[in-house]
């Protein structure tokens, strides 16, 4: 059973190789009657886009985004949504080198090993260029939470070991003006700029760096969340999990939440002055029993240092034998700036999910 | 759309309340022929019992195993197996006054607020007794996986700030063998009796501590895994998810592979003295591009506290109104001694559900 | 990956085998606060219950159902619903005979090919006995159908070559009433006495016969069905074929409707008394397009005569040599007087999960 | 939960409406290295395609198949195989009538009603179109079973009240052949011609005609099939009347079985000179207890008459008021000339599913 799908009433499945045709995507279950403003799935493809600064990868693709289904008089019409981003500059010959060694850290070994058979052009399928479908389905998703007031913001918290202070989200929409304000899109502007020069320095010496990307969800209602498999969190981790280089997830108190102890870690409930249940603290991140509880989401995402850099590495061939490797091609020296969409865009397929599924929660 | 199963193949689906008659779970997809050991499944439920020792809740459940189809002449038939784990120690008065009275950090009030309706009674279903069904599960999952020669073991590796060193394993049942000479299941003996005396403080005080599970497969074959979005660590990190008071997971390099350089990070190929592929370090965690690599696979889980305190804390009723709660009941001062076999079982699940669906990648 | 499964939103799970220790369900997706009537699940399971009358079969089972979980203070919670039903009049030496001959037209033969194992007591999982627990299944979802005054009704419409006329059903209950005067559960009196002579008849010569059950869904809400593989029609279908004994599904015009023109077939659409959209005749049988138009729903269902019957037949055992059988046990002459609250617990089953599906159809 | 996808292990998704830019599919799931003639998928798409002889609609579609992923070097690569058939012949005007008309016995009404909105143009989603989609990846399915050997054949066995004579298949290709030497895809030549002179003089009065569809699966493996719900004749009948137009289903003996005693319908089990199990009679139609036991699997679908007259009718409009409509557009007299290549399709997309799926029935 193969694994291109994800969601289960908000579900999309993608398709398409970095090197190939086209990459795409399908939505089944999106509720009719949503106004769909393409220019906002664009703009939103557009942050994702590679060339779009110094610090990315050169490969040149204006990753326009043609609907061939499911919209009618710019409405969605409760039928599946097919979306279609060409691959332009394919230079697939800067790949001939790749067919038969294993690059370090890849899964060119692992794609060969499982099916004996892949296109080695670029990484095929398992080339980040993927999550532009991501992307593209997310903006769906995005403006579907808009219409009940959900926003889902993302910024770059850390590069390699500069970390951005902790941050408050007072309005979704000027914390990312803030955040696309730098090419780093980290909305702490001095931290931006310590960033913006160790990726540069990195990348001057054909090396890599990895990163973090904050993600906080606004406005959630109360009740997103199916126990006891699919709780809230569990499928914000999946989703995240699911995207290149990442290896980390937490969310509220996360891996320093297991130093503390009980009575510290509590969230203590209180009525506000609008009479509503809240917690003092949150700790929880905003979701409690896998269910979210009105608090505002928050977690984190840690991604490693791209795997192919500007330098020689032994390795092997299909065959076993000792080869020599080094990176052609266009790559970028370090992956968060462009992945702040990416997460945002799988965050926003999470809570849509679940949104919908919550609406049979109840007999009513 | 419910939240019960788990595993697409291997599939799960488990019911009951903490305080109703049973809990109990259903395998669906476990192929036929399968010996099944009564004596090895009771023997997993026992590492999760409550009662064990004195760092654990004094709850007394023999959780004794029924098994009531699918299995004939001592093997697997190929139709569902349904096992039965009776509730039998149900103080459930102890519960009486949280009937209207939302604890701090528990599923209480996201509960309430979803369904409108709850039991009440030690958690009902937010309860992690829940989890025994799914160690009962695991162990099938696990013997399953024994035929192929995969080992799946899990050890205490901190508690608070207290942190085990780094272990190696070579054999899967020594291993075992040495974290059961304590009762906080940490491999490393110096380390577990600092932990237990660190626990047996926190409890002494009325307090409750966090901790993390380490969690290794070993002889895990190459290939499992499918791409995009059911990557192998995308659903182990799903499954540790799922799991009671969790808030993190990360595998590999984690959170620390963020902030390294790629020429560092990358995992070269090299050929080892049988003639197989392998790799010098393992910062990829024995998974590529979401697949197996044939290299050990090794996750960490990170537990909060206990959100159960035996202090008293202010908070609110269903109304809202302030209110007051001190922790009656029986609970542990802290969870990871208890959860070692669930993460086991957990992670047993997603390597037993994905061995299923690898055996289809290839046309043969 | 097995199929054990039935059900997108309102999920069922069955499991057990004819002379194991209980069959059950799961059910998971009913959303919480519907009020639980046991007394009425009961007199479900009482209507396909062994030994009800001279023309079914003489086993012994009261089918008492026991609810293990999900539901509390009478109402359901929004979790897992588990029921058991435990296996009593287990005369399992009955079918010793079996242990290695396969029984011509049961499952015995291909169980065994498919899993190289099987429990042949009575046909194990392959036992019509497993329905019991789609009856307990389907008595909830009747009674979340009827909070929207949807009723799901049906009866034996032919026994052999007696067929009962066309009938029009005013009111539900009334149509059951007159139902259940009879044993074989055909709602026209004079006909019902020809079928159960035709019975007791061919019971007497050791034979058996078959028949069909025609089922009506009233009061079904316009919009239920998902384009374009979960017609409603194709999932009622899919239920009705999963039934033992069925070897036919048929919707409205069925199968006569292939031989009409379209002229006569075509159902005109006329505006009721009521300003209500409806067609003058329905041979569409309540379904267009896959989705309920609000006209009664109406199909059929074809049922092949018992395979166990009391006579000597040639077959062959598991080494492929000749062998004799003849039927042991006790055995129905006739299926559809108990397949008729079999085939409404289905319908109700695929209803309800499609009126969960549709409440997600438009954003509102 | 939108219902766009058909299979668990061979799944598929479909996409795109009668007038919009383009219809297609993305097959997940397929296993890598099978060899794929993109010259096979054509010629079966060419067989379902409009305008192919004077009984069929005259709409211009070439319906020439693009692939944009997932195969490599002339194979499958075991990621999603997304196709693509662009629409070219739209005459969109001629629809312009039925913005807000309700045409007889179309889902005009019920899509209105379900979605609050849809694209009237030509059916939109609800066309038929939509099924050259299945074509195209029923042409894979097809492809992975001859790997096998296994045949999925099917013909028209009756239009209006013509039946052909009952065929026993000796050679797949034969049958094809002999079957494609008329228009009509009858495999018996003289009911051809009898088939072929009604239908056309039943367009010519502008009305429409049913008709019936038997389909045959030669050399299917014994064990095909997953009790209880996905017994393999309950998921062919639903890939069945999924089908646009479809009435009705039967498998083996069918609703005629419903008319026999068991001791006439009981298929006797023997040793065939090879020493093989096989059965005398095949009244099972190579199914029991929802699998597959190695004798050749026969169903039949009934079509009833295409619902575009070009006659005028009397109908009602979206406000409910009397209006008249008569056919415009191009359409169909009779459906299951090219009803043949889509009921092969889905047999060979749910055999495929099925044949995957039992491979991991058996632990091995």
């Amino acid at each position: 059973m193969a694994g291109n799908s994800f969601g289960q009433l908000f579900r999309i499945t993608t398709f398409g190789e970095s090197h190939g045709e086209a990459i795409g995507v399908i939505i089944d279950g999106c509720p009719a009657q949503l106004p769909v403003d393409l220019e906002y799935i664009q703009s939103e493809l557009d942050k994702r886009r590679p060339g779009q600064s110094k610090i990315t990868t050169q490969r040149k693709e204006s990753d326009t985004v043609q609907i061939l289904s499911g919209i009618f008089d710019g409405k969605t019409t409760g039928t599946p949504i097919a979306m279609l981003i060409p691959n332009e500059d394919q230079r697939s010959k800067d790949y001939s080198h790749n067919v038969d060694v294993f690059r370090p850290s890849h899964a060119d070994y692992t794609y060969q090993a499982k099916y004996g058979i892949r296109d080695h052009r670029g990484g095929g399928r398992s080339s980040a260029r993927e999550t532009a479908a991501r992307v593209a389905a997310g903006a769906i998703a995005k403006l579907l939470l808009k219409t009940q007031g959900i926003d889902v913001v993302a910024h770059v918290s850390s590069v390699g070991r500069i970390n951005a202070p902790n941050i408050e989200i007072s309005d979704a929409q000027e914390f990312i003006d803030e955040r696309e304000k730098n090419i780093v899109r980290c909305a702490d502007p001095a931290t931006a700029e310590e960033m913006i020069a160790h990726i540069d320095a990195v990348r001057k010496s054909g090396d890599t760096v990895g990163g973090k990307v904050t993600c906080f969800i606004k406005n959630c209602p109360v009740g997103l969340g199916e126990p006891v498999f699919d709780k809230l969190h569990a499928d914000l981790g999946k989703a995240m999990l699911s995207i290149n280089a990442v290896h980390g997830f937490e969310y509220g108190s996360g891996f320093e939440g297991s130093e503390m102890n009980g009575s510290e870690h509590n969230d203590l409930f209180i009525k506000n002055s609008k009479g509503e249940i809240m917690t003092r603290t949150n700790f929880s991140g905003g979701i409690q029993g896998g269910i979210s509880n009105g608090m505002p989401i928050e977690f984190r995402v840690a991604f490693k240092p791209v795997a192919t850099i500007m330098q020689s590495q032994p390795t092997v061939d299909s065959k076993g034998n000792e080869a020599e490797i080094s990176g052609k091609g266009r790559h970028d020296p370090c992956v968060v700036p462009r992945a702040v969409p990416i997460v945002e865009a799988m965050a926003a397929l999470v809570i849509a999910d679940h949104w919908l599924r919550n609406r049979n929660s109840v007999l009513s």
